[in-house]
């Protein structure tokens, strides 16, 4: 079989770019409205995208008032696009320090079930300490202890999705056994983090269990993401770099003694599209220009942990000054390597920067034709950078469209793209086999219902 | 302005008999079917009932085999139902013991703002020591704990579906300014069981705060309800008992300095209905007959506390077993005075006893034509015995259909129940106020943004 990339649409309020809400064509007044997500989770669907995604965090995003800052919670949300969609797999964030693995593995289990299997978790540890002040806790877990907790995390969760097996139900109206209690699992999880008893509330659902999908690219983070992780997301701005990090994580992979093929890599991109380079470049330019530099400024010094008060806007960064920053969480690390990557090559001002970092966040952004845009992920795809992309459309629903209708068409002539879905759940999408049951695949393992 | 009825579907499984899975027309294979809960919110809302509504608890319902077992989580549920519906209210049972109040505030907030307003939180502290194990818990905190965290949990949801004040978002695009920070006001909470810094993720939703659902009838829930409580389901199966509750209730929200319209009261009512009073007696019959003994009187050993093993099934319970009953939880003592009254009046054999609980549980199972139910619901509704009905039929959808079609248009007749909704939020539906924020209604109170 022809390998084939996969797409997923990473929605985010009126776009990417963190001033496409001041577009004068923006959805800005659409932010928190459930059509205009419905409306985007289709556009991607038509075009066979294997997922939409949505990133999270417990919290307000930001302070600074110039974009927008509240979010719905994304498993709600994508159980209403799930009801006006129909085969497009469905991925949410959520944290395993701020949640208890009960209620989420209901959560996802419920998504999976009310969408016929096209549930997807992307898990995170949340490195904020403002949202630790939301959840009783005085100060953030260290990355470590975080990493500890989302690794027994997981396995609760695991468990908990497995704890029906496929065929526990009978709906026997003749002998009146709706189910089988050998086939209904406590768990008895017994951990440092965790101590859970029961079988889940809901029986397997379709996937056996949603698809795992992480993001973290600090060491924790890739340990983790080669143990756990089914999918990544992840920040490049050189194909160079994204086959360090591609090589990086397979091989992580096979050390756990999994296959590479149930890892799939996808870098984001962030395009500009038009009919002409130069018509690309201008969106971009104009889409830049509305930026506020407090903004950017705030989210780079919060990033890096250094005041950036005594810099010139339109003079040259400094080269030392992202190599010093010292009080840097170390999940940011992996970004912040990134910014003095592009400090180091490029040399921007303070501004340029701003405006490269505004579009997605160091996420790769690019401007071009449709045909030039297919190229880069072509020659990515094609050279051990990337298995999919993670697309981040700077302006929805615009730049999506322009995506689906001039970049996609491309990649199909290509063959490099499906024209047809031919599955039904986000495993089938992504080429990963349905997992038994740890239950059923261990005979030897006592039954016990709760 | 007449007075008229609220009415809430109560959905459940197959139906709520406990046996009704077994009807050779029941839906047993679709009870994890989003699309056979759906059909019935269409139903409801066709007839334009107020609400549906979910029970919920985070574990397996019961050991026994001989029902449905497992059990969606009912936010994500009522999210896809939401998307395939107008204008119902959708109401979900969440637990402030097994909950955290920043996720749980945000989950209901997402539910609201993407419904248009049409969310409901049914309040439940939940009484089972196996739940608990599920939470890393060694035993279930006492009745009296948990109320004292659910009182503390609902002023933190509160205060979060409150901290952005309703016109935070400006979506200025000529300023650059997306909200206006002096309008997303820190919590800054510090409780006995909660210290909650932050705003809420997301902004105000439709109904400023979901409407507050009650259910627990022993002393601390009324007692909660009184203060809390905009709609309380409750079980009665005589019409004295309920206009005591009734009374009481009103009395206890006057005396928190409320309106008693502000407390809407829907006893269940679970309704076999046939074309004649016989027909209907008949299908009762008919449906008890498919019971298993061994799961009802489980269940309720499980309630009493107390093994029947001793008992005939053909003779007459004692008058005193009930009252006897030594182990009960707090919470269930209101539920088994149902019973030991039922035991008291009517002295059904032990499968008599176990075939009017088979119904709904101690909820009130009627059988009748059309004419007959809306007289009991008419009689109830004008002699201070309700304001609604929580309406539960034994058979998804045949006997919500025969409902809907039976008897509301008689309700309708009589002036009782709307024809065609006049609101679209379910605080409108209820005849409810839209809360004002709490820091809105206070000048004096710092704003902060998190």
């Amino acid at each position: 079989m022809t390998r084939t990339l996969s797409l997923n649409a990473f929605l985010h309020d009126t776009g990417h770019h963190e001033a496409s809400w001041r577009h004068p064509d923006s959805a800005a007044e659409r932010v928190f409205d459930i059509d205009f997500a419905v409306e985007n989770a289709q556009i991607a669907e038509q075009a066979k995208f294997d997922a939409i995604f949505f990133a999270d965090g417990p919290g307000v995003w930001s302070a600074t008032p110039h974009r927008p800052a509240g979010h719905l919670e994304p498993i709600t949300r994508l159980a209403a696009i799930a009801a006006r969609t129909e085969r497009i797999g469905l991925i949410a964030t959520a944290s395993t320090t701020f949640y208890d693995p009960y209620n989420l593995a209901r959560l996802f289990s419920s998504l999976d079930i009310l969408s016929n299997g096209r549930a997807g978790w992307n898990i995170v540890t949340t490195q904020s300490e403002a949202i630790a002040r939301n959840f009783s806790l005085k100060e953030l877990p260290s990355p470590s202890e975080r990493y500890l907790r989302a690794q027994e995390f997981i396995d609760v969760v695991t468990k908990l999705w497995d704890s029906w097996e496929d065929d526990a139900i009978l709906a026997d109206r003749e002998s009146g056994v709706f189910f089988d209690p050998e086939k209904v699992h406590a768990i008895n999880h017994v951990g440092t983090h965790f101590q859970v008893e029961g079988a889940l509330a809901a029986p397997r659902s379709p996937q056996g269990r949603p698809v795992y999908v992480q993001a973290g690219s600090s060491n924790d983070g890739r340990a983790f993401a080669g143990r756990n992780a089914e999918a990544i997301f992840t920040a490049h701005q050189t194909i160079e770099d994204a086959q360090a990090f591609y090589a990086d994580i397979k091989a992580r992979a096979v050390a756990f003694g999994r296959s590479p093929d149930e890892v799939k890599i996808l870098p984001g991109i962030s395009p500009f599209i038009a009919d002409t380079e130069a018509e690309a470049v201008e969106l971009q330019h104009y889409v830049n220009s509305l930026t506020v530099p407090a903004y950017g400024l705030a989210q780079l010094e919060g990033l890096a942990g250094v005041s950036l008060a005594h810099l010139e806007l339109d003079e040259a960064v400094p080269r030392e000054i992202f190599g010093e920053a010292g009080n840097v969480l170390d999940n940011n690390r992996s970004r912040l390597q990134v910014i003095a990557n592009i400090v180091e090559r490029d040399r921007p001002t303070l501004r340029g920067l701003l405006h490269r970092l505004a579009g997605a966040r160091g996420h790769n952004v690019v401007a071009g034709t449709p045909t030039q845009v297919a190229d880069i992920i072509t020659d990515w795809f094609q050279n051990g950078a990337a298995d999919g992309f993670n697309v981040m459309p700077p302006l929805y629903p615009q730049l999506l469209e322009a995506f689906t209708e001039g970049v996609v068409p491309i990649l199909q002539d290509r063959g490099l793209f499906r024209t047809e879905y031919t599955g039904r759940t986000l495993r089938d999408h992504f080429g990963l086999a349905r997992p038994e049951s740890l239950y059923a695949a261990d005979p030897t393992e006592e039954a016990h219902v709760v």
